[in-house]
């Protein structure tokens, strides 16, 4: 059995998250579940306190992996089948604990909070490595503040920018997800304690207690919050961390479709950073292929799909579903998959990119000075009027050389005499700024304010 | 031309919605965004203070509609056929005004912030649906407290819960909403601000002030918050405004899906509002079809592509992209109406439904009692052990008839003396509800202190 | 490294698809398809004569896995690390067989051609699953075909129908399915022979024939098709394969849909076959739940998004691009694994799916006789007129209870003097079946034809 | 009431398929099948042989528009409502017509068949454009057979290709389209006739006469093919058109994605055809924006969403849905707008494109002979082994400049006397262009064959 290593994967291949996110992570998870459970239980008197410890002797490397895998085709579900076999483990260790294992729990209720907990670890990882993005991203920003660019809109040159504002534009994106992510983190991941309906009733049946009362220490065991009511039909939990993946990819994958356009070798202004092999073609040895890049933008291309799934997956009837519930959980890995990767690929892209600044210039000059044609045409229309003024911007722009000498040209045959450096000096693209370098300064503020 | 008035759109045909979403409402928004600016510019001098009075003047009505249109596949936006007949309508009301229309903006500017203008007053209708919807489900729940009635999982009964309980699951969920709505609604739509290519330049042009300070204003304006950097290439806004619509339709969808199954022929157990011709069938006279539950599955449905368009619509190269930013629009626009229609049927579904309790009883009963067969597994393990224990349950379970009298009858034949009368009150599913009132309880209260 | 091996996945877990899919299968493939290219090489002198039975000695088992996935990492694709890997193993065999292995090849060439080896074998999996669904369902539709039943439209019922109705119709769209399948496996999987960007130009420098007279010997040797011209960047026989897909989890999913309403507690007109363990909770003794339409709903849910990715990614530049070509592979395989399963799950539940006619007789009387009221219309419509009529109609249907008695009731109360006996006979659902028997053998016809 | 008249939609504002696609053409369309109908019912007797000729005289403007809207709202369809109506119009026109309106049917059939033959008038449309699309693409292949470029991957230059063979990979894809599209449109649209669930027992009930004869005359009537049996829950038909549209739209995506790269300001291979205004940016007038690209591409970004519904649309259950078979509506006729707009677009793109050829060739210098080190490797790889070769190579391409001199250099300074003529031909990209030309002919002939 080799699953899924990454080898049809580049999106997370080689990050080492699927340690996190693999079904042995999963059959740790629960593990841990049912003995938070046991010891909330043992808190109010439900089980013995001895049990709990029991259940912490139990690894994932125990059990009958093959066993696990007919129980999911045989109930549907991976939790009845891994309860059959825990059971069994505690029963080696301790008989008398074995009654106690999973007592009042359902198969959800272990599940769905298994994986809160794991997306809490991954989105943990990702913070980090979303963190380590925004540092480098900032002094890319920094370093390029005032270094020219030409913005490109529709894919053509349309004004100057300058790099840093383009790198400012990446890392405010990226301080908003980092404050997702923290809000999501902190307060969105909750456990899931209802029993079979909802009701906890089982839970009561073994308790003179409000079992209600199990909440709160269950979150607390686990780190994860206490939902007001139980929640295995109300999937706004799974919703909320999809659709932070989604923002994840998404704002990364623009970053990365930014870069992949600069890195054309037509345009040349950025490179990933190299190491030997990396980004090797297995035919041609000039290549530098952009690896990270395409790493990220496949990740994007997925999750929305992905993410698609979860949110038609709230669309279920009853206390439970016959196949929405269980549609959730292989998306949601996956997403998580691609995003914890997106998330290392992005930091390593943006922490090694060279750039280069007068590949920048080269390609800023390329249209002669049209590149600012709508400042021209600023400083035109109350000399000739906006028709005039535009007719003749059309006309000296359609040919690609010196803008401002064809405009000199073009006003004196239209009788206006003029000087050629005062046009030289408007058609200036680093003049053309506007407020780049103070939007660049607004965002390093933000970020500083955030670390 | 009659595009789309809702023939096609059961979601929300009828609802009213489309006269804040169709052309003309978009039409309605670009010019209030143009008087805004203009606005804005003239508190820091950079248009004659008279102008905005006169873009107020221009009205929708007044446009070449076929123009426009034309103008939309000669250039793939709407603004620039739409700012060049502005100019010339403002023009025949004072020429010397026209030469101010669109000072230095660009059509993204335009049209972002006309799109937050239309979301923002679409999700104010949606808030008050949403309201209504919460407080007749909380009169649901209230009511049906402890109406006890079959808990389904997997199509199968399960174990008992009350009806109120399962309103207080759509309450909670749609309070959840309310606050998701309320907190978008207030700081998540920011104008758009930035040039042709998220530098200002174009604006600085016509001003010796920071054109920076034009944000704010014209944000206040127009009753939308100021972004810190323009966000052209960063479409959180978009996607931030998509995601909650599809919170918004898979909660209310979770609501029909539930409805729609108890509304069915063999369990009867709601129905929805009934009104004139309301669900008749073209040659069925006895049929009411679900029509609210219908319309808000067909949303449900539909929602989560388009947003999952827009999530890709985030990963655009360029200041600004050939076909990403295009591509949002309408997905966009379709998932407001779907949404808005949606939150509309909710609020009428649920102010109407009625209720059957006699009907949820009788389903309750249709097993003998094997819809505790989980509490009776509880009593009988401690006696039998836990295999004796499943053993005899899935043997009294597996007839339908009375579960109390086969289990006194297989604990006999084990040679178990036991009282018929103690089974009978243990099969008894009225008194294996859990926490089902306490947790209706906690969501009423909720949603009291949110009122 | 467990990857994924169906604790997540209940679509496919158990159903034995994933040792065609895993990374393992892939690599295998991939062997393969060198050894054919090198056997094809060698049929037109570019390659020793001897070098192809070297390749055929190479195991998946000789490489080392955590290497590969490295390599996907460092290259973004597994085709590059593999070759090294390979050529290494090929050297230990024959130093000089090494020289030979991918000779003039690329990465895609690889790649593709192994993913539809892969396509082409898992479809004759789902083919057999499909032929004995179709079988099982026949048998189905013969022995039910006039067995009444409620025809349910907006969940209520409607007119009535026979179950062997039901059951043509999910057998003429199974038989579409084979239909499509069948044509897609034999004529739709083409191999990938274009070399870097599509020219052939490495394989054309090794030799002095034409080097398109390759590719007719290497798709034999594979059991696959010889393309027209190279695809790497027209992803057609991709998305052929994904909408096969995506119709055959749809398809299925019907019949599923049907199934899981069949089977709810309340309805209890199908049952899924039992086995021991199958279908058992957690928690509830009582339960069975409906695992197989669980597996397939749940594969249905996935399929569609998953497909959507495919599509997307046939929007891509360049002759190869960076991240959409990559995009394809997950999902892919991924829909070819929900599908497998999907068929394998769908071919066991028809084949021991149990019928109640007596349960479906039952459901029909439900309505007291309302559900022909359709029928009862077209009788009074020339009695009493249409407006009359329908009155009428709504009048007697709206109370549940008798309705031949109540309508008699009801004429007279018009001064109509009418019998009693002709309109209970007019009230009898079984004689009004319509078309419902010949439809049926018509497709019975179909599928003894086809078989 | 505005709806959508394009203003929201570039993918096909302005190429007048709306007046094919809005609510009116529904309308009409419906219209249609019910005269259909009736003709095919008076040709069995069923109704009396002047009815069709009064419903030929009804038109779509007679029709209260805001109470078909109403009635959507009130009955979940548009069908209840419109027949409501066309009674009272025919019976205007013929008080006993009216009883035979819409004799024995459902809505579900009005609707299916009304959707069915506006599919087939726009797949009409759609295959013109895509004939105009193939001629201009195959007379670029043709002019273009030898015109070398850089062929790119992963946004790198890889190997040279021609100009003509990316022409002839669009062209082979567009040729399969037009199978796809002629062979759908000609056996892929069939009539719904089923009555309301599918037995056509209500047709029954008005004759002595098989009702099943009905189909084929009905098919006959409006150009569209008689199912085996009827549909309504077998939704093969609406997804056989989906993806043939997504199809459609993915091939042209292709192109557009190709031809947006190619005209970047920095690449400029390419550009769009040019007209007064088009393509013109509401601000810098030195802008072409690419808008036969973007319109292509914006509509390429939405048509998998939208498929994906109505995949997701097949899973529904019972004899017809409530939200599934709704949800399809919208959805479809956005993807035949927004497809059929794309080929309209297309066909304007391919017919009109500027190609610059020296633009081409100067890309193709860009890196001094680096893009044939493919060729390069499998020259030197005999002559210093695999390991040198693959050194040296990758030393002389790491530097910009003149590959052949540095390889020269190079080799002699590892002893290898060489000639720099020799070298500097086998840099030459124009004598690496392998199968290219013979792949052009190959696909201008299957052009040729299937005109």
């Amino acid at each position: 059995m080799t699953g899924d290593s990454g080898l049809l994967s580049p999106g997370w291949a080689g990050t080492g998250i699927d340690d996190l996110l693999d079904d042995r992570a999963w059959l740790t998870a629960m593990i841990k579940v049912e003995a938070a459970l046991a010891r909330a239980q043992a808190g109010i008197g439900m089980v013995p306190p001895d049990v709990p410890a029991v259940l912490d002797r139990i690894d994932a490397d125990l059990f009958d992996w093959s066993a696990l895998v007919n129980g999911v085709r045989e109930t549907g579900n991976p939790v009845v089948g891994f309860v059959g076999q825990l059971t069994g483990l505690v029963h080696a260790i301790d008989p008398r604990a074995a009654d106690f294992v999973h007592r009042g729990s359902t198969s959800q209720d272990i599940l769905d909070t298994a994986t809160m907990l794991i997306c809490g670890t991954v989105l943990d990882r990702v913070l980090d490595d979303l963190r380590r993005t925004a540092d480098a991203v900032a002094a890319l920003a920094r370093d390029h503040r005032g270094t020219p660019m030409a913005g490109r809109t529709l894919t053509q040159h349309a004004v100057p920018v300058t790099f840093g504002l383009k790198c400012a534009g990446w890392l405010n994106a990226v301080l908003d997800l980092l404050d997702r992510v923290r809000h999501l983190r902190t307060g969105g991941l909750p456990v899931s304690l209802g029993g079979a309906a909802g009701t906890l009733a089982a839970y009561q049946e073994f308790t003179e207690r409000d079992s209600l009362d199990l909440v709160e220490p269950f979150a607390a065991a686990l780190g994860l919050t206490a939902p007001l009511i139980p929640w295995h039909g109300a999937r706004l939990p799974i919703v909320d961390v999809a659709n932070t993946l989604s923002l994840i990819t998404g704002t990364l994958g623009k970053v990365a479709a930014d870069a992949e356009v600069m890195t054309r070798t037509e345009i040349g202004e950025v490179a990933e950073p190299s190491a030997p092999g990396r980004g090797a073609s297995s035919a041609m040895p000039q290549k530098r292929n952009p690896v990270h890049t395409t790493a990220i933008l496949t990740a994007a291309r997925q999750v929305p799909a992905l993410v698609s799934v979860l949110h038609q997956c709230m669309v279920v009837p009853d206390e439970r579903s016959a196949g929405g519930w269980h549609a959730e959980w292989q998306p949601l890995r996956e997403a998580l998959r691609l995003t914890a990767g997106a998330a290392r690929n992005a930091a390593d892209l943006t922490a090694g990119l060279t750039v280069f600044p007068e590949k920048m210039a080269a390609n800023l000059r390329l249209t002669g000075g049209a590149i600012v044609s709508e400042r021209l045409g600023a400083v035109l229309t109350p000399l000739l009027g906006k028709t005039t003024a535009k007719e003749v911007l059309t006309e000296v722009t359609a040919t690609t050389g010196d803008v401002a000498a064809a405009l000199v040209d073009a006003l004196r045959a239209r009788g206006h005499d003029t000087d050629l450096d005062r046009w030289k000096e408007l058609c200036d693209p680093n003049a053309y700024l506007g407020a780049s370098l103070r939007l660049v300064d607004r965002v390093l503020d933000r970020h500083r304010a955030t670390r």
